[in-house]
């Protein structure tokens, strides 16, 4: 289906299963991390999943491609990010997979019920309202920074989400990992599973991805850790395999 | 000095200023997770140091090659451990430098007093009281298990024996990060410095070196992975760095 593009949007091709989806580079365009969130979950992934702060949608939407689940979710508070994760749902002909809600990630359990998902993700803000440099826009600023909705909020809402056992996925900062872990346990979701992402081999880490379980026993592997970059600009193999090249 | 070796002891040469320690393959020998949490400590550490649970002395001997610190004390429960640490010492001539002091890691600040560290070290015993296949050799069964003192007790003594903005450098397993970062922070160990150490490149973490803060802020840095070996039996560049040759 062609849906109609508003003025500065363009298409962006997802290389998966032709997926494309919409941006509009003045409003948040999404990153590697949305990528590399969806590439950590693992492809058996079945039943029902939510995506807390979807923006433009592409985590359903790569979801829908890479897992088995025909049951994906998307929450956004922002109507413009929103209505365009709608069109891309459209365009790619997913109706019947995946949803775009609007709505707010700290009243998640309220519009969705308790304990009705088998997986949630997120990619939420990483900077605290006042911390770092804030952007200009308004939009950028709240999928960056914890404007409308802190960690605390999504954790204590993924915790009301998952089924027992569920997990949850999630990308962040370095810098906040050990708030975040603490966080977690604190809602009962036990991490599980820990990947560090390095732009190069010799750097220190830049973002790292979590996979935590509802009610999981305590005990965690930390994975090989990923790396970007093996030379100035070039990605290693395993970017190309995550980015479906 | 020249000192006695008993029955079954040997003396290893530790490619640190010529220093030497005595160990008994019966017992418990220093592994390579000694060497990097010595390697972690950073070199112009000075003031006061303790190690907490020191077996033969392997951390107070390799600190006192790599650090500015003139005042090191190890404190062991074990008292085979604690005189063959003793006479490590004295074979090193580093008396006036190293102290080895019999005791329970549950009464350090009792013995030690509160508040008199700038760094406390410790390599713990990894596994729970419980947990995995215990040493039939109750030397090493004490080195490898919780079962005179847990991290729970190590973590609390260290809290209490550094002084504010003192520095806590541990070595644990990956599968109790999460557990570990949550009880460093129950008391006022603040994660600042996280490093993961794999086997090789792509495969997952064997250890973690972590630098906690007394009443330090929120927010920390992974650094760059440490990988051990680059080619089966091959050693890395950095691993070589870390033992000194």
């Amino acid at each position: 289906m062609e849906v109609q593009l508003l003025d500065g949007e363009r298409i962006d091709d997802l290389e998966r299963n032709g997926y494309r989806i919409i941006q509009n580079p003045n409003g948040f365009c999404f990153g590697m991390d949305a990528v590399l969130l969806s590439g950590f979950v693992p492809s058996q992934t079945g039943g029902r999943i939510l995506d807390l702060g979807t923006g433009t949608g592409i985590i359903p939407i790569l979801l829908r491609a890479k897992t088995k689940s025909r049951d994906i979710t998307g929450l956004e508070i922002q109507e413009r990010s929103c209505e365009m994760a709608g069109r891309s749902v459209r365009l790619n002909d997913l109706e019947n997979d995946v949803k775009i809600v609007r709505g707010d990630i700290k009243e998640a359990s309220e519009i969705f019920g308790r304990g009705g998902f088998d997986a949630v993700t997120s990619n939420p803000p990483y900077m605290k309202a006042d911390g770092g440099i804030k952007n200009p826009s308004e939009t950028k600023a709240i999928a960056r920074h914890e404007v409308l909705c802190t960690f605390e909020d999504v954790a204590s809402q993924a915790s009301k989400l998952l089924k027992e056992g569920g997990k949850f996925y999630l990308v962040h900062r370095p810098e906040r990992l050990s708030e975040i872990i603490s966080t977690l346990k604190a809602h009962r979701l036990e991490p599980k599973r820990l990947k560090m992402v390095h732009s190069f081999i010799d750097s220190e880490a830049v973002l790292f991805l979590l996979e935590a379980s509802l009610g999981g026993r305590s005990g965690m592997k930390i994975e090989k850790p990923l790396i970007i970059y093996k030379d100035k600009g070039v990605y290693t193999d395993e970017i190309y395999d995550i980015y479906g090249f």
